[in-house]
């Protein structure tokens, strides 16, 4: 999977002939811009689609010019989820427990990469693709979007999905979407708390790079140890979490972006970062 | 406790005569009505009405005639929790420890039931009236309803209704409502995630009935299946989650109702569980 | 750290004469108003000012005089965080330990104090101030009030108040807060589970007396077994969970005060507590 940086979103067209499947990938001013490109078949989470989404997320992940991750797709619907013709019998057990495992991976990997990933949602966002949202360190949706866990209806309970939902949004709203598959709006998802802001649709991409520029203008490695710090604490008890959150704050202070931070503030200059 | 079938909610009176407390069951196409039926006594959850909920949840749970129960109650209050005559002195200590420990299994019951479970309430839920609510799989009220935890008042902290409702609306708002004993709207219950939707009373039934029978279409073993990874991924790592999960959806996969869902899909027909 | 019993809040200036910082402390009818009084620095965390806050409200934690704790803040930023230059290179790591150690000494101390904790915000409280907002049991807020942790703009992400934001509101929310450094209003904050009510400003005091009044009247061995029992059982299993809390109540049921409320309530008068 090749990388093209090609300027901002919506600068030009995908160019996809090369790839294996329909996923463009662009890198300017430090965020990396990742479009789910396949419109025709809903941008369905293929095992392909899901491999290369993976490379492209780990693609230089160490690299100082990354700063941060944007996830968006082309056309009205962000994602529809796992490819069902790639789980009917014909495949069997060993290549469905792939297909689930990778895309476990995926959404494990957006949260223990080192730079923040922002989900920008214009559009539907189902099954698989609802948990990438709800996977993702921030998502800003537009107000046409909406939100569904519909697998039920076709005799697959979204159970993966489940683990993404089950953590971004109240226990009875997440148990009524998997045990109807009736999608929620974008206002009820941001009531939740699946989704950090909405926007109108023609501010979607404005409201998103202004985010990433923010998080682009900070200090790599500042950004890096709080996320990494955050979600190890959040799931251990407040003692521990303290314990954890301390000894970072100390490590952090001690970086020499900490000190330049610090100094910058207290001299009233801008801090340069050396990351 | 009898069990009488005669059609959907509001179809007739509850057959209560030959019952030990009053509360009426029914079941039609999947759906079962338990109808809290003591209103003089404001529902209230005494250990023979607790006793009954128990056996009226947990009759013929197996049957694939068992879609989806709902539980409502008559009058303005839908549950004015624990009798408090039960928690005097007379009765002794270990009287107060059966009345706790059979109102906490029924709480833990409708978790680990194999079929949805969804409250519809219609007026002021309190104590473990509230715990109930907060306890279901699904809750549908009344924009009349309110829901409280006033035990702190009778010098009773709701210590069992605080373990269902701190893990059903943000901590401060659990705590507030247990330091002040202050009631809550049904909006602010949304907003809180206590509720997953909000109605006027006089489509309080249409609309629970509507999920109801969404829920009865489906199939009944990919929703027993689902609804039991998901309380147990919940609370595990994200990692041992996705494990779960993981292999859940290729167990749903290989289901007959699984197949055939995802064929029906496929071939554009509608899908003919087998369940 | 002295004590000064001096009538409700409002009603005199801070006697901050004798003390290391400007901190005021007074106590009536059970309320304990802990004020933060230095509005010239922002109301800044300093470790002096953290050792002082910790001395104030473990002062006489015991007593029955004490039924609950204000905290609140003269000027109009509530709390800025730790002071910076505190945390330069010339204090050193030691240093450095010391105020991350005492500043969540004093955010657990809040948790595990027998009287509920009420922060009362009327302004801008960032970093480790929002951290202590976000700590309090209760908190209430002027819709004028805003809240952010905006480290990550000086090269120091909030990662210890990322441990109480992190518990406080949706994951997203959370990280977009620690990842951009932008602050959210009282009314997302109140959406998002941060605070557990919004007035406006005039109404501000009115509002949290009333709460704090209405706590000072209950039986106080009742609230602080709840309040105790409910930071126990909050993270265990559900199992777990309601073991521990059946036990409260039984245990809570055998208290004077809990015989009292129940025959209080049953012979319909106001019951006396003896605490």
């Amino acid at each position: 999977a090749g990388f093209c940086s090609r300027g901002p979103p919506g600068a030009g067209q995908a160019e996809t002939g090369s790839r294996r499947v329909p996923l463009s990938n662009r890198q300017l001013g430090g965020i990396r811009n990742i479009v789910l490109s396949n419109p025709k078949r809903r941008n369905a989470l293929s095992l392909a689609m899901l491999k290369s989404l993976q490379r492209d997320i780990l693609h230089e992940a160490e690299s100082t010019d990354l700063k941060v991750i944007i996830i968006s797709a082309e056309g009205p619907v962000f994602s529809s989820g796992h490819d069902l013709k790639e789980l009917t019998d014909e495949q069997g057990p060993e290549y469905h427990t792939e297909v689930f495992q990778t895309c476990s991976e995926v959404m494990m990997l957006i949260q223990n990469h080192p730079v923040p990933v922002i989900a920008m949602v214009n559009g539907l966002a189902t099954a698989a693709g609802c948990q990438l949202v709800a996977s993702c360190d921030i998502a800003v949706a537009s107000d046409k979007s909406s939100f569904a866990t519909p697998g039920v209806n076709l005799g697959l309970f979204c159970s993966t999905p489940g683990v993404a939902l089950g953590r971004a949004v109240p226990r009875k709203v997440a148990l009524e979407m998997l045990f109807t598959g009736e999608p929620i709006s974008a206002q009820e998802a941001l009531l939740h708390g699946m989704l950090s802001r909405v926007v109108p649709e023609e501010q979607l991409e404005e409201e998103t790079m202004r985010i990433a520029r923010k998080i682009a203008s900070l200090s790599r490695p500042v950004v890096s140890l709080g996320k990494a710090a955050f979600y190890k604490q959040v799931h251990q008890d407040l003692r521990t979490a303290y314990h954890l959150a301390s000894q970072t704050m100390v490590d952090n202070v001690a970086l020499q972006d900490g000190q330049e931070g610090i100094k910058a503030f207290i001299q009233k200059r801008k801090p340069v970062w050396s990351h």
